[in-house]
């Protein structure tokens, strides 16, 4: 038997303790021993749920009971987190997590400790949710060298987008209905603005490139400023908008970004729709991969926390998850970074398409047919700074969208 | 130093090499010893080829040099490969295949071995070519009971079919088309009859549902009585037609099949296209999920046995892999599953519909404009009897097509 105590009873938590109470049997077959669930760690009480039995309001049980092999720390957030897995980890008791803004922030730091002691830190569960993509990076796609990363990391502004697409609704009305279906959380910031999909990014880079990727030196871009018109050119285009988390080796340097991309049917990524998320590699030799599935959501997640514990448990006294270096990944600043752009401007596509190509040369238009005013163009590639260059000699910049068709 | 032989230098074997060759540096990292080739075996000689060096034409060389840790058999074929890799195993040598045959044939004799000895025999390329799904079947989806896999696990069929959608071609030329370009063997039976995936579903679903699927027990249809005018009517549902294996969990029962099948927008398999292959998995906490990427080719596959040499440089003396019973997992009589049927008729929709709904009850029509004197249309989901039972008493059926809408 393996004790294990998960640490947070909320929507993950719940789901951890209802994914190993349903699927027992088949559980304890893969981990090779019975998983017993000796504690759940919650500040609250929760009068009339089985949890009751297990339940603990003081951490100090938990890391003093040498009974505990495995701690699952699904609180969220850095503090308690980070003190609550530090000493676990010190302590001898490998840690599950689906913490992002942990793995982001200390991982590098907490994934020495579990290496130097023969245990493991896993968090499958920290990008993509349920999707497979953690464990494949370690384990799977080991003769590559990845020169790509990217992903719909995020399942809110997924779903968002992909509203806005269905019924030609704009940002702030698809929000509030998200809001009310529980899909976007009453404070959606960290959706909408990209932090949550810079957290995973960073994790994943610095996973696939071995050097740690600062999530702080990440350029970001949220979806707030989409509307239901880019969303009319982005059909004319035969396009789809997407909010992309992105990392990338260009020669010997490494980019990485958060923006909303236009994106064609060419790429796999095109047709992954509502909370889905999906994570594009590119290996040297394997060529394209691409993993899909729910990206959030209780079990989905769970399933994934709980993969961990099974691996955790089949490996109680070795290490297998390879690390990053503390070493800082050097980025490359975002104006060297090259991309096609999607311009809207004020004026007439005959009228006015001179004076676009008199600065960007030639140029793809696009006009809507019930919008007046304005038409689209679509730049050739060019580097950031450039495009910024051009756009401001242009007069009656709407707004630009990066574009990758 | 860890030492390998690779066992025939064929297009997968001369990939491994190459793979190896290309990516030493990150390869030896993650293995954490350096992969030295100590052997090539093949029957032929390649003058002026580097593998001259390590070139053998005698297995016994290898069996009986005791510094060979890992064996990669990529010759394909039953025998000799299946003696090779038993005598390897026997020897407490790891052995990695791409083999599908000898998996699907012997897989669980062989991984009975392995488990034996504390060895492994590893597979990941035997399916899905460099997309990872043995492995996280392995490792990742340990939290959960799958009741579902459906996969396009054959590049050469979905390169056709993809032509003939593409271009309105029929089945003939671009099989000629694809066999010129290298896409298609000159002897395609075991892609275009659906054999090729049928033995890799049968490998997934043992490892999926525990008991052995026995290859010749799954119903498979291929390609070729697909047609230019079936594409036309896929084409105005708005369906895409893919050669689907399939194996699904219904109440307690399995079933198992390899057909093709017409699927819609909702499927995230609709849009696999090309060479490209993907397997749908469903996991009952998990929900849906997917694994997208290069499901052939000689630089993706070698990819996969790479990583196979890699965990199994890891785990020299400790078995990894999951493996399943030899008692046969009973499947379904094909009579009894269902499925939603296409089906195209002699006459004119709107003078002959009612001979059909007298039968099938309530039909959806489907017309082509530039197809005359017949019509098509989409039943309800019923079992193969039944469909078999009620098209038999419709005058002028030219074909049926099953269904997921």
């Amino acid at each position: 038997m393996i004790n294990i105590a998960v640490l947070g009873y909320g929507t993950v938590g719940s789901g951890v303790v209802e994914v190993i109470r349903t699927n027992h049997t088949s559980i304890n077959k893969k981990a090779g021993e019975y998983i017993n669930i000796k504690y759940v760690l919650d500040l609250r009480d929760f009068p009339g749920d089985p949890v009751e039995e297990v339940l603990v309001h003081d951490f100090e049980t938990i890391i003093n009971d040498p009974e505990i092999q495995i701690v699952v720390e699904v609180m969220g957030g850095v503090e308690p987190a980070y003190t609550f897995t530090k000493r676990a980890l010190e302590a001898g008791k490998s840690v599950c997590t689906s913490n992002k803004e942990l793995v982001a922030k200390h991982g590098v730091e907490l994934l020495a400790i579990a290496k130097e002691r023969d245990i493991n830190y896993l968090f499958e569960a920290s990008c993509g949710g349920g999707i497979p993509i953690i464990r494949p990076l370690n384990s799977s796609l080991t003769a590559d060298e990845i020169d790509e990363i990217t992903g719909i990391l995020n399942g809110t502004t997924n779903y968002i987008l992909s509203q806005m697409a269905e019924n030609g609704s704009d940002f702030d009305e698809v929000l509030k209905d998200a809001q009310d279906k529980g899909y976007a959380e009453r404070n959606p910031e960290a959706d909408v603005e990209g932090y949550d999909a810079c957290r995973k990014i960073a994790i994943l880079s610095s996973l696939a490139f071995g050097d740690h990727v600062d999530y702080e030196d990440i350029y970001t871009e949220g979806i707030t400023k989409i509307t239901a018109t880019d969303i009319k050119y982005a059909k004319v285009m035969g396009t789809s908008i997407k909010l992309l988390a992105t990392s990338k080796k260009v020669g010997d340097k490494f980019y990485a970004m958060v923006s909303p991309v236009m994106i064609d049917r060419k790429s796999p990524l095109y047709s992954v729709n509502d909370v889905f998320n999906a994570i594009f590699v590119h290996g040297n030799v394997l060529g394209d991969a691409m993993f899909y599935g729910s990206g959030a959501g209780k079990l989905p997640t769970a399933s994934a926390v709980v993969a961990d514990v099974v691996d955790c448990a089949k490996h109680l006294h070795r290490n297998i998850m390879m690390s990053w270096s503390s070493k800082k990944l050097d980025l490359m600043d975002v104006e060297e970074v090259k991309n096609r752009f999607f311009v809207r401007v004020r004026g007439s596509m005959t009228g006015d398409i001179s004076k676009v190509e008199e600065v960007f040369g030639s140029v793809q238009p696009y006009g809507v047919a019930d919008v007046a005013d304005e038409f689209g163009f679509l730049t050739e590639e060019m580097t950031e700074k450039e495009f910024r260059e051009k756009a401001a000699r242009v007069e009656g910049v709407i707004s630009r969208i990066r574009a990758r068709v």
